[in-house]
């Protein structure tokens, strides 16, 4: 993998596998500038040659990087050196590598900037990005920044910050092309080339009316090949994918991803054109929604900075410890219920997280499948029942499969056939316990409104371990003492 | 969100929310069609008026949808209704249908159909689609399709299933246009004009020199607004993210993802072209790789038929399981050293899954984060040290916190303080060691060459139930006894 990079007259080639050498490039440097820290940050002339020559060095590096790629480099680093660093990137690029750090970096960075440094680099950015970024920015740069827009962008910047971050009108942006149906491609090619450029991913050009009602879209690659002299209309397509701004992003990823779009108008409840969303958005939202799912059911809220203060990761991951704390009690009092039975067979205590376990790990390959096919779009309410019926009888084959192993080994252990006998009857039930409740908490979660996926481990876990030692300690109470 | 669907000179509109009704629709069909399943499959003719009226419908509704949608609704089917679905379905699609669904979903459609049928399917897809079909087809199809095929696209196809799943050269196609650097954007455009459609998703043509040697890009953003009379050599983009077939896929996804590419070339050793990728391709890159990880960390080995019979579902999952079981088992025989000790103390059974428990959800959170930033390319090896240490502190704080919380309860339940501090110290150490584990696993993985997701959670939780147990156990052996 290779990017060739254009300078001048000379075509120098830059390997894309160099990134990871030049982020520990960048840490080596930042590292050794790091005593000069005062002074680079209040731009102090520097007495030290070495250090003026790291300055040089780093800054030329920083310069040759990709906005994203500054935006990685600034991820991977240690918060001083990364306030450093952000020091010395370039100020043109700033606007652009804000938009691309996670939230979570951007309020460190944002945090180190002032007013004409924050303005300055909002200044090129387009009327979306600045929406996207206001947020986290200061009301009184915000305030700033729109003063120096026209009327137009002023709207569109206000109409963007209007929906919420999972809505298509939050990631549509405006930079758009649009021609009148009634005229020939020949006119239409003419009036492109009065564009000093296009903007990014135009593989459509829509057709509105006079009153900017969507008729259809061109698709350049029919304009290119259709006849000079054929009227847009005749060329057009009206099969369009089309989004409401209230739309969910999600699904607009799904529709992107289903029907290989690249871009796609936006338009409100009367059909009128008012932006388009452009699959880059779109990998985001695949991305974000795909990592949000794994972060919620390891126990994150949300994305951490690598390098955040202790206190500040403690707070982002406090909250699934405490609901995991009051589970692990609950389960911890239904053995207390049992200490009675454990006394007097203490074979008992060490068997019994095995039953549990292999209820959680069952239940939650059985979640990750629905949730899973939930979010495709796969799985509609009628078939419950079905998937029920399947999944009780995967229980069935591997409750009796490992739980004959593990009843056998308990045996010879214990040299107990009771104990043994118990064992396999509570792996048993456990995982059919397990095969109903993963499928049925999913289902009713969706029924309730609700994100199937967060937090469904955590729940299927607490009723699995709590349920695995009651019909554990329950049946050797019951059969062995 | 809506899509114009147009039908000769009518345009009516088809809302793409409408798609779960129509998968409903189609379920309720297919589950009244079932009773003439066979006389359907063996295209007999039928007495009953009410299912020949289904079986329209049911066509009507299934050539309305995209290829797309059709593979949604037979990944929603049980295997019987799935395979009426798909005799019914409209043959010209089916090639279509079968490159959307999943692997599993496709042998059951692959092996309803016979040689004709399967031919018929495959004989309007591309080099690159066939190849992709084609591991999954009987030997004797892909030797009858090739043999349809003019030289080129044979060694097309079999240069595409050369390359693993995992490498660009699998996922890349043949169809691109490709220009000389001499020519003006003039007689590009009359070129282009010749062509009866141009690829899908085509925003740059490539130029390359009489050898085909890449040169570098017009991106067609800037042909349409380039004098005509300019060369392209004037107009092209030297600065080129370019690709080898050797190259991982998952790196390829990454860089189309940081500099919002839509399409790429594919260049041999010699920087000879040879095909592109496109951003769609990329798109299910994402989507694969994000949650092969999660269905990885759920115990799932692969992306499971929903519908799958019993005993494949049972195959894909048994694996994690038994390793689940033998890390489990090993836990037990820990707490088995102890049982003196619980038979002692027989609070100590119901309070140690708390202190296993807290660490392995901990662990987790630790472990996911940084498998995440390394994912991203945020975390390079140098900073082992320093996340060891950010990690260490936040176990610090939360194993002081919860610990003294969970501490105190003890003390209340069992009227000791000893149990209260023995509590407090054992899930601090247990928090400690999971922070440290949960830090090194998947950097050594990393150095290791292996993939950091894979298991890892399982490695953790077995470190940190089997280290909590004895941590929990063994201070309380020490010090309460």
């Amino acid at each position: 993998m290779s990017i060739e990079h254009e300078q001048q007259d000379k075509t120098t080639e830059v390997n894309l596998e160099r990134l990871p050498s030049d982020i520990e490039r960048i840490h080596g440097l930042a590292e050794r500038l790091l005593p000069f820290h005062a002074e680079i940050s209040s731009d102090l002339p520097l007495e030290d040659e070495q250090a003026k020559a790291d300055i040089v060095e780093l800054m030329s590096v920083l310069h040759e990087l990709h906005p994203a790629d500054v935006a990685t480099v600034l991820e991977s680093l240690p918060q001083k050196e990364r306030m450093l660093v952000w020091h010395l990137a370039a100020p043109e690029e700033d606007g652009e590598v804000l938009l691309e750090v996670s939230d979570a970096v951007r309020e460190t960075l944002i945090e180190t900037m002032d007013k004409e440094e924050l303005l300055a680099a909002v200044e090129d950015l387009d009327a979306d990005e600045l929406a996207e970024l206001a947020d986290d920015l200061p009301n009184q740069v915000v305030y700033e920044a729109l003063k120096t827009r026209d009327e137009e962008e002023r709207a569109q910047v206000q109409a963007a910050m209007s929906y919420e971050d999972s809505q298509v009108g939050a990631l549509m942006d405006f930079e758009l092309v649009s021609i009148r149906a009634d005229v020939t491609c020949e006119v239409v090619l003419r009036y492109l080339r009065r564009f000093d450029s296009l903007p990014d991913h135009t593989d459509k050009i829509f057709v509105v009316d006079d009153n900017e009602i969507l008729q259809g879209v061109l698709p350049i690659r029919k304009l290119l090949v259709a006849d000079p002299d054929e009227l847009v209309e005749n060329v057009m397509a009206t099969e369009v994918v089309r989004f409401r701004p209230e739309d969910d992003a999600e699904e607009a990823a799904q529709a992107f991803e289903r029907y290989d779009l690249v871009t796609a108008p936006v338009v409100d409840e009367t059909q009128k054109l008012i932006g388009r969303i452009t699959i880059d958005e779109m990998v985001d939202v695949i991305r974000e929604e795909t990592e949000a799912d794994m972060l919620n059911m390891a126990g994150l809220q949300e994305e951490e900075d690598l390098f955040a203060p202790v206190l500040d990761s403690v707070k982002n991951r406090w909250m699934w410890l405490a609901i995991n704390l009051c589970t692990a009690f609950l389960a911890s009092r239904v053995i207390g219920a049992f200490e009675g039975s454990i006394a007097k067979i203490v074979a008992l205590a060490a068997l019994m997280p095995i039953v549990a376990g292999i209820g959680g790990n069952s239940g939650n390959q059985t979640i990750t499948m629905i949730v899973r096919a939930m979010a495709m779009g796969q799985l509609s309410g009628g078939q419950a029942g079905r998937l029920l019926k399947k999944e009780v009888g995967v229980a069935l084959v591997n409750g009796v499969l490992w739980g004959s192993v593990m009843g056998m080994v308990s045996w010879l252990l214990y040299d107990s056939p009771g104990i043994g006998l118990v064992m396999v009857a509570a792996m048993t039930l456990n995982l059919l316990l397990a095969a109903t409740v993963g499928v049925l908490i999913p289902i009713t979660m969706e029924k309730a409104g609700r994100d199937p996926a967060l937090g469904s481990s955590v729940l299927i876990t607490a009723v699995t371990d709590s349920g695995g030692f009651l019909i554990f300690l329950g049946l050797a109470t019951i059969f062995l003492l």
